[in-house]
């Protein structure tokens, strides 16, 4: 407790109100609070916890920080449980336990990683869902606490992160619809702030660019992980003077809602319009025609992940090839019968 | 640290050795672990973290370990996601924060509960997939730690927990099928060792014993929380002298494969079999006909469990009315249209 009580002293306050503050603990007031976690940044705290923890492997716990919001909670999309599987069986391994921890929408994301690794919780952190600047991986920097993150950021710099290669399936996707005669192909993006939509709108406009074809940003999506956005979708894609011929899905549940639609219409997938989804979920999978898609392994996400933050811990370290990991996960390309040729009337 | 130095002094061995034994430390030997944590119990270690843990409210963290397989990650279901959300929500309104402990099927779940509690790693903890045997109780009993279960348990006795009315609604779902004509009516339970399979089981034979419907084994068909195994189910219900005209789902997504194989055979589900789900979920919500199921909020059964929790805690404990909680949430029926008077030829 030497930590706080230096703490304490610097600040004028006792070292109960300081270690309230560090551990988030609402009795204390905010202006108290901020005072005492500026200092306690400033002057090493958290860094000296760590390398605390550390030493003497208090935790042997490692953390995944992930977000929670109405929407993805009710999703039908098992991606954080695919990869927490992955995640912890390597951890296990290692004779570290996993900690998942939820951070909800409404709450504030540095906030709340601030109060873990102010706490010494954990020996390892992985943090998802990156924003394009994220003042997270800043602090996880100077917390000295080694860290992995779940998608790209341009904070930072030199840090390990896993992604999914969003370039490479959307330049797959976009070259097979062109090749299969379409010009007019519409996107869909995540309508929420995270780093992967817009890295996926911008594969999108490259991907274009690269065919000689005009960007439209009438053909451009914001869409929930919900099957029920696809409805709309279908009269805005084709309800216009020049209607789009193919799209390409963020979420590929959306394709359910896609699909009844165009039935309601009378019109059929993959041929009135072609669909082609990102990432291959379990819940499309008994449609009719099968959606064409992206395949990856959500327990591998897991693994890489946690093999590059086991890299980076001192205990480990040795058994791992060192050094930062920046890597894009590929994905392999499943062919279904939700795409082809524009049907002429159409196009 | 005394704790460990009067354990290490009782065991003749250093202290190092017993804090890597407490901690899960896979380098000390299996032999001398297990005598560590034998001691730790015997003496109380445990305990006194805890309670030193809530004297200086050092963790402000809730536990709520959940048990992890291919079978579970892979689903389009989000119990778990749904019921965290209503955990998070009310435990961060308490100055609280939920860490969501995954411990795999291929672990021990005793010894993966056991660490974090030696550790005082948590203030308080939530347990999910209770057994009908479940030592984890008496564990958390003998800790002093305050914990809640989802899920009922031979094991402990006076404790909290929160479960699903799984009596309600098989007696809902046999009456219904039972006052629309069906005599032969079968069911599906996990094919796992959670006590909600024996407990939905169980509900089943007194629903039929009580309309004096004698019970058939044949009629009990295990299955996996898996589309595909509706397919062979409704060969196995159908090709028999005296075919079931009716089923009730534990997993609703058995539907799917259920329809499909229907379809394949030329029959209507609703018409040619009845069919109930348990609990409505999101993935066959675009079925049609539509499944007849129960309703329930996911986040609201984690409120409950959180606060049934914080009713034990000693800092938040007087914000509520004390007392041991063993509470059955009630589900709602949703009529749809998968069920319905046998067809008279298959009767």
């Amino acid at each position: 407790m030497r930590g706080i009580a230096r703490l304490a002293r610097e600040l004028g306050v006792s070292t109960a109100t300081v270690s309230r503050a560090l551990n988030g603990n609402p009795n204390v007031n905010k202006a108290t609070r901020e005072k005492v976690l500026e200092a306690a940044q400033r002057l090493g705290y958290a860094a000296n916890q760590a390398a605390r923890s550390l030493a003497q492997g208090v935790t042997h716990s490692v953390g995944f920080m992930i977000e929670l919001d109405h929407e993805s909670t009710t999703s039908t999309d098992y991606f954080f449980m695919g990869v927490v599987e992955g995640m912890q069986a390597v951890l296990a391994a290692h004779g570290l336990d996993l900690l998942v921890l939820p951070c909800a929408k409404s709450q504030d994301n540095f906030t709340f990683l601030q109060r873990f690794v102010s706490r010494g919780a954990v020996d390892g952190m992985i943090l998802a869902e990156t924003r394009r600047i994220d003042r997270r991986i800043e602090l996880m920097q100077s917390s000295g606490i080694p860290f992995v993150t779940l998608g790209r950021s341009d904070s930072g710099g030199g840090y390990s992160w896993i992604d999914l290669d969003f370039e490479g399936v959307m330049a797959t996707a976009v070259d097979r619809l062109v090749g299969q005669g379409h010009r007019r192909i519409a996107v869909t993006v995540p309508s929420n702030d995270a780093n992967y939509g817009t890295i996926f709108a911008q594969a999108y406009q490259d991907s274009l660019a690269r065919h000689g074809l005009a960007f439209d940003e009438e053909l451009v999506f914001p869409t929930r992980r919900r099957e029920d956005d696809g409805g709309s979708l279908v009269d805005g894609l084709l309800d216009r003077p020049d209607p789009a011929t193919a799209i390409i899905l963020f979420y590929e549940v959306t394709a359910i809602g896609i699909y009844r639609r165009l039935a309601e219409r009378g019109l059929t997938p993959g041929r009135d319009l072609s669909i082609i989804g990102f990432r291959g979920e379990e819940s499309v999978r008994f449609l009719a025609p099968q959606v064409t898609c992206f395949h990856m392994s959500l327990p591998d996400l897991g693994t890489a992940a946690a093999r590059a933050l086991l890299a980076q811990m001192p205990l480990t370290a040795p058994a791992f090839s060192s050094g930062v990991l920046q890597r894009r996960v590929p994905l392999s390309l499943v062919p279904g019968e939700s795409d082809g040729p524009p049907a002429s009337g159409v196009r």
